[in-house]
């Protein structure tokens, strides 16, 4: 059987998710049925990360097997013929047996926009969270520093996820502000349930002076998640690109 | 009786444009219900622009003329409250009974976008014009310097606007490239109807070798739409500004 890894882009808005659900309005339930007419047969997908309602992706990635002997360069304008416009597949690569697309990652780098302005936007209303607060970007910049490395992230992780240990490494958190809008780029080789939304709800509220930037390092010692930030909204998260 | 001056965002993407229309599905529509409620009488709104459905705005401004005594800085917040999301007023200011939106306007600023590249963008389908062609970007930019200036642009109108005269002056039209997008920013004192997309429908024909540069000229001064490019599509363009 063919392998093949599929990168995907989609605006989140409107599914329960990537996951399937029953409600069957799902980002992987959609390509499923999209594919199972392109292949004429059934096709499980494995998608690289399972993002929440809301979430979006630039690069997601996802793979499956098939029998089909379609053409790899005619997959993706053929299952975009099929697929609703908030899903496009980028890019499709037939790629060896034995490729996971979760389970063969080696890391993951996020986007999260927060929109620092008096009057929310209308445009960007779906993609960026507004936090109308006066905020210390210093502090945040500050702050953002105690993430990097190997740490026990357990105060940075909601109850519902499963994962054998805590312990993730982050290599970069970026912080770039182009006008009103704060842009944190952080990439890891792994992130805990709502881990990015959390660590992101932490910095903000540094930078509202709630919270210490030095706080930061006993925060992630603590291993209490009542002493870290709010888990800030979905819409202003997107998975950029899968490392493998 | 105070004249208020109001600049506003919105994504055109769900409304059959900015003017008042039988279907009231309109952006003008949309908001005089909403200062209705906030100034507790019947509104009528001036805009600056009437924008085609589909069209976005990040600058347009508007007035009108109200007895209300709200305090000028509640009317933001006050409206947005009962403006959907997609619309959003971002600024409210008090100004002489003689502005008038459209008629005290000496200019107006656009951004038309492109998407370049081989697949279509989730996130940004309502907001780019995907184009799938390979073009070359320096005939693109060679052609567009002919643009610049006071010339009677009739080849670059659509039937259906009213005007008295078709010359205008264009000050400026600037290319910047961003990954696979082309941003065009265009201004100057006046557009006719469709004027910016069949402006750029035409730099588009030259950047796939349909148009030399060197015509652009020509075509202006044939005053002839025919021989002018397509209308690219509404959703590219946004008004950005307005000037007084």
């Amino acid at each position: 059987m063919r392998n093949i890894k599929l990168v995907i882009e989609y605006d989140g808005t409107n599914y329960d998710g990537w996951q399937t659900q029953k409600s069957k309005n799902t980002i992987q339930d959609t390509i499923e049925e999209a594919l199972k007419k392109v292949m004429n047969e059934e096709i499980k997908l494995i998608g690289a990360s399972r993002t929440d309602s809301g979430v979006h992706a630039l690069g997601q990635v996802a793979n499956f097997k098939t029998n089909s002997i379609i053409p790899i360069e005619r997959i993706p304008k053929a299952v975009n013929s099929i697929l609703p416009p908030d899903i496009v597949i980028k890019n499709a690569q037939e790629v060896q047996e034995g490729f996971h697309a979760r389970f063969s990652s080696k890391g993951k780098k996020y986007k999260y926009t927060v929109l620092n302005d008096v009057t929310p936007s209308a445009l960007n209303r779906n993609f960026a969270y507004f936090y109308p607060y006066k905020i210390d970007i210093d502090a945040i910049k500050a702050a953002s520093s105690y993430f990097i490395g190997t740490h026990d992230f357990s105060a940075f992780k909601s109850s519902g996820g499963v994962s054998k240990t805590n312990i993730r490494t982050i290599y970069e958190l970026k912080i770039i502000l182009n006008d009103n809008y704060i842009n944190f780029y952080i990439s890891g080789d792994g992130f805990l349930y709502n881990m990015v939304r959390i660590i992101i709800g932490t910095l903000l509220e540094v930078g509202r002076g709630k919270i210490n930037p030095d706080e930061i390092k006993e925060i992630i010692l603590s291993g209490d998640r009542k002493r870290a930030g709010k888990t800030v909204p979905a819409h202003g998260l997107c998975l950029l690109e899968v490392y493998y």
